[in-house]
Parts: structure tokens; sequence; C-alpha cells
């Protein structure tokens, strides 16, 4: 187990969700050098706060050794599969104003395949837990059909909707990722302890909380940020008047994802919602699958059969401006390449390296060009 | 029985359904006149076209013979309760590109309550007439709580849908107004001969087509047009993909009336067209009737306690637009006012009446002048 490895462990288990200004050390000095400064409280006052609590805990070897027997790892932005390009969402948002709007420090994740794969197409199917028998059996047809398009379905892992969104993922051979509220290594909902065993066998289980951290409501609501930020789109299909699936479509809005709910009876409490969202614009109306891929799918893949794949696709929209913003010959700087594309200059550092990584661009000595 | 009276019966005879330049030839000379010209084939073109097939059918004794036998009157622009400001809204149409974009030329009506009390406050429900059990007890909800409001419930008198709203109607002691697309002395649908008894007995059955007439495709089309203009917004409860409530919807859109639409299960047929209507932005989500309210009710009544009623309504935009034009003192012309109000000369000039009926104008030597 590298040193490396181990900073990023303790840095998890201290930050214990969204910490923005923590994100923000390792990204200029590193882990083990921010993991040092938290340890000694060597700090500015912000983090100085956000740590203070828990910098003394260190069970970063016992929980690597923990998540390690589970059969998972830990993901941090030094890995491949670091779903970098969609957390680039998080870059417009204000993290000083609200601590949710921080992408994840790191991802504990039990399952074998790349999360970067796992979520290059997904869907975020999510919605009550007092789902109705209609809410269930509607879930399970989007699915089949999603899933059979070859769509990852994204979800939460609780009772109701949730539950049913993996279980006709797996049931139809797709891919599915549960985002947890709480460590790994916890079955939260109890009931769902088999069902979480077989997402991560077929996809992924993932949180961005240590093992060994217990849910708790502010927990649900920063969980319900990747749940949106990991998908495509989200659609809700059941949500009473204070669904917990209102929250994930307003983080879905805020990362810039369409966000779709499906109709039910009105008579029902669990479609009350859905219909408020539709009513008040918050979300598209779904009534079947090709409703949600029209929206969610790169352009030039909606529609009923397909289409070519565009080499932009799965770019988020900031990744695709600086993309756009290259010249067809000869190479710019970065100051030059923010100021075309519009973009801030840190999120067009944040967007080169994908680009780099997905073969689009290239760096010479004099800046960065377009490549194929 | 006048001799007027009689030859506007003539007319809407020879008419049969919507035809704008025998509205215009009846608005310039008048119907005896215009009768007159129609017998004796003393027409431009495009009206002796449209009348010649039909001119020597005088019916008029007969007509009015039978709808005062039924207890019903034939009523005109001549009459106190014309809906003038309803049918104001055709004003903006071109009736030259599409027959239906004429106001009717007279009304036949079972009913004593006068036409414009019945739809001063009235909401069109309609819907498929293969409804759902879903679709009718909805129906019922929500015309029960229009009804208890005092609003009139507009409908055409099918099965399914509008027959249910007009029950629902009734059964709350309730106004509600049926538009035939056959002679009010026709019982269409058969099965529904009972109900529409009941309904001329609390409201009325209306129609611009003479005694006589049979049902026709082409007939319920241009009916559709006159349940939109009788009522201030067009709920669909149910309609199928291919349901003739869109057509009715469609017309409220054209004819300034907003369209809501009730989602139910996205597994059901009979919910698919208000699911591509509300997808589309053709109709609003309604899942209450407080939703109906909110956008049918004139400014100030919205809400679920009502509120004060402003002068202006029940007006049509256009009128309003007239009576807003008047100085707040002096008086105008028609040319001055048609500029300083934006409205066409000629629907200035209709909706002058309007307003004086209404109290809101009054007219001297030199011309137009506000009251109150």
């Amino acid at each position: 187990m590298s040193a490396r490895r181990a900073a990023w462990a303790y840095l998890s288990q201290v930050a214990q969700g969204p910490c923005a200004p923590l994100v923000e050390l390792v990204e200029a000095v590193g882990p083990e050098e921010a993991a040092r400064a938290v340890r000694g409280a060597a700090l500015p006052e912000a983090l100085s706060t956000r740590t203070q609590a828990r910098r003394h805990i260190d069970s970063a070897d016992r929980d690597l050794d923990m998540i390690g027997r589970l059969g998972g790892r830990l993901l941090t932005p030094d890995d491949e599969d670091w779903p970098a390009w969609r957390l680039l969402a998080f870059d417009g948002l204000d993290s000083r104003r609200e601590r949710e709007s921080a992408p994840p420090l790191a991802l504990w994740v039990l399952g074998e395949r790349p999360l970067t794969e796992l979520t290059e197409r997904a869907v975020a199917v999510v919605g009550t837990r007092a789902a109705s028998g209609y809410g269930e059996h509607v879930t399970g047809q989007f699915v089949d059909d999603l899933a059979g398009r070859g769509w990852t379905v994204v979800s939460g892992g609780a009772y109701g909707i949730d539950g049913a969104a993996h279980r006709a993922a797996l049931a139809a051979g797709g891919a599915t990722v549960a985002v947890l509220a709480c460590g790994v290594d916890r079955a939260y909902p109890a009931g769902h302890a088999r069902l979480l065993r077989e997402i991560a066998g077929e996809g992924a289980v993932v949180s961005e909380y240590a093992p060994g951290t217990t849910p708790a409501r502010h927990r649900f609501l920063a969980r319900n940020r990747l749940v949106a930020a990991l998908a495509d789109a989200v659609l809700v299909v059941e949500a009473g008047a204070r669904s917990g699936a209102r929250n994930t479509a307003t983080w879905a809005s805020r990362l810039g994802r369409p966000v779709l709910a499906v109709p039910g009876p009105v008579t029902s409490a669990s479609s009350v919602g859905c219909h408020r969202m539709i009513r008040e614009g918050e979300a598209l109306l779904a009534s079947r699958s090709a409703d949600v891929v029209e929206v969610a799918g790169p352009v030039g893949v909606g529609g009923e059969d397909g289409g070519p794949v565009r080499p932009l696709d799965g770019l988020s929209a900031k990744a695709a401006l600086v993309y756009e913003a290259l010249p067809a010959s000869g190479s710019v700087g970065l100051p030059e390449l923010a100021e075309s594309s519009g973009v801030p200059v840190e999120s067009v550092r944040g967007a080169l390296p994908v680009l780099e990584l997905a073969g689009l661009v290239g760096s010479d000595g004099t800046g960065w060009f377009r490549r194929g």
C-alpha cells in the first residue's frame, strides 16, 4: 500500500463528504502533502474548521484493508478510471456558498468494471421509497428498454423506485451503479444487502464516504448530487410531494443534466412530485424510454434507431467548448483557449487532460492543438 | 314569427355550418336583405358557390316551429344573450384560408337560461369516447370541484369523457352546455337522449346546425371550435393518440384560450394524447381543479379563494385593448381608437357594442368615451 494511497484514504475519512477547500488543497500540493498539513493543522482557517473534529482519525490502513477484503478499491483522481469528465460539471458551481457544490475527493468502489466505462452512457432512475405497484411496473419497463439499449442505470440503492431500477437493470443483463450515502461496507438499507452484492457484481456500488460511515440525512442530499453527476440525465419515475427525488432533479439541473419525470394517475400521492415538476417546467414529461434517450443521448444518438457516434459524445459541455475553440491548425496557449472558448481558465486546465486522454487534443512546446 | 327571424333561420339552414362570407353579408346588409340575395343568387361568386346547393331549401317556418315545439329558440346576433364577446376571438383568424375560422351565423338552443350568463365563467371539459374508468373518475373529480366553484362545464355531449363531464356537472347542481355537431332536434348519440334533455333542463344544448342536420365528420371539427370558443379554457381529461380532443385543444390555442391536459398512467392508451400535448407544450399539466381555475379565471380570480372581480373580467383580449385605449376623459373616433389600441378597425367596430352593453363605454356625437 503506497503512502500516497493511504493519504487519499485518510483525507476521505477526515473530509466525510463534499469539502471543496480540501479538494483544492489536494489539487495544489498533492494528497500526501495535504494529509500532512491536515494532520498538523497547518491550514487556512476555513479548512482547519472543516477538518478539526476528525483530523485525529487515522484509519487509512484499516479502511484500505477493509475495502480490499470486500473486493473493492479506493478510486482517486490518480486513477485512470476516475470519472473526471463527469465531475467537470461541478466547475461551474460555487462551492463557497454551498458545501455540496464540490466534486468528491475520492470514491470507494465495490465492483471490478472501470467507473468511466460504466458511466459512459448512463441514466439515473430515481424515485420515492413509497413506490406504488404502477411505479414499480413502469420503472421495470423504462429500465428494461434502457438497459437493452446499453444504458447503465444509476440510482441510490433505496427501497421503492431505486431498488426496482437496479433490479430491472440486472434482470435485463444491463449494468447498474448504486451510489450510497454511507460507507460501501454498510448494507443500507439492510433489506438490500443481497441486491447491493449483485449490483457490485455486475456494475458498481459507490460512495464518497469512507468505510464505517453511517447514513445521515445530509449525506443523502450530498449523495444525490453524485447520482445526477454520474448520469447523462435523471428520470424521476414516482415522487411524492416531499420526495428526495426532487433534490436529485435539482442537482441534475444545476449540473446541466436534463431531468425527466414520468406522469401517473392524478389520484396517486406517489405521482404528485412528478406532476409538479412537469407543470413547473423542472422536468420534461417522459412516457417511454425513447423520450429519455432523446434528451440523454449525445447528439445524433437520439431517436429510435441510434445514429453515428461523434467524437465529442460523452464530453461535458465545457470540454466540448474547449475542443471546439481549438484552431483547425496550429496550437494555442491556455489563456487564449480560455478566452476563445469562454470557459474559465481553471476549467480549461481541467478539461485538457480529459480531451488528451480521449485522443482529441495534444500539446507541444507552445500550447495545445487539435488531433484528428 | 317575424320576417327577420325567418330570414335568420333560412340562412342558418342554407349555410349549414361556418360560412364567413355569409356572416359578413349579414353584418353589412342585415339578415332579410342577405336572405333575399341568397335566394335570388344575386351574390359574389365565393358566396354563390357556398350557397348554391342549398338556397332552394326554405324550411325556416318548419325549423322555427320545430325548435319552438322542443321548447328552444334560434339565437342570433339580434338577441341580447348572443355571446358576442366570446365570438370576438374569431376576429383574429383568417376565414378565407379555412372555413371553420368563422363565428357561427346563429345558434339553435334548447334551454331557458341566457347563453351569455351560462358561459360567463366556463371551462370546456373534453376527451376521448374510449374513456377508461380512471378517466371517468377523474372527470368527476375535476367537474365536481369546478361546478362547486360556479364554473359552467361545456362539452360535446359524446360518450366517454364528454358524457362524464356533463353528468358530473348535473350531479353537482352546476350548469352545463352541450355543443352538438347536428341539429338539436337529433339526440346524438342516441344513448344520450335522456342526458341531453337533462342538460337542456339545467343549462343548454346548442348547435349552429339547423334542425334536421345529421352529424358528419367535418361537423364535429367545426363543432369543436365552438366548444373552445364558449369556454375560458379547455381541459382534456383523456385523449388517445388520435383523439378529437386534440382538435378542440388546437382551436382553443388559436382562439387564445389556455389548454390543460390531465396526465394518467403511461401504460394507458387513453392518456397518450394528453401526455403528448403536455410534452410538446400544447397543454399545461392539470392535476387538480385549482390548476384549471388558475389559468381560466380572470385576473384576480385565480387561486383557492377567489378575489375581487374587475370590470374587464370576461372581455376578450381585443375588447380589453379597446377599452384600455380610451382616454380618461373626452371621446375619440373609430380610426383613432384602432390606432391607439393596435386593434384592426373592423374588430374595434365589433368590440364597441359589447363594451357598451357591459356599461363600460358610451358614445356621443363625436365618438366613444369611457364610462365609470
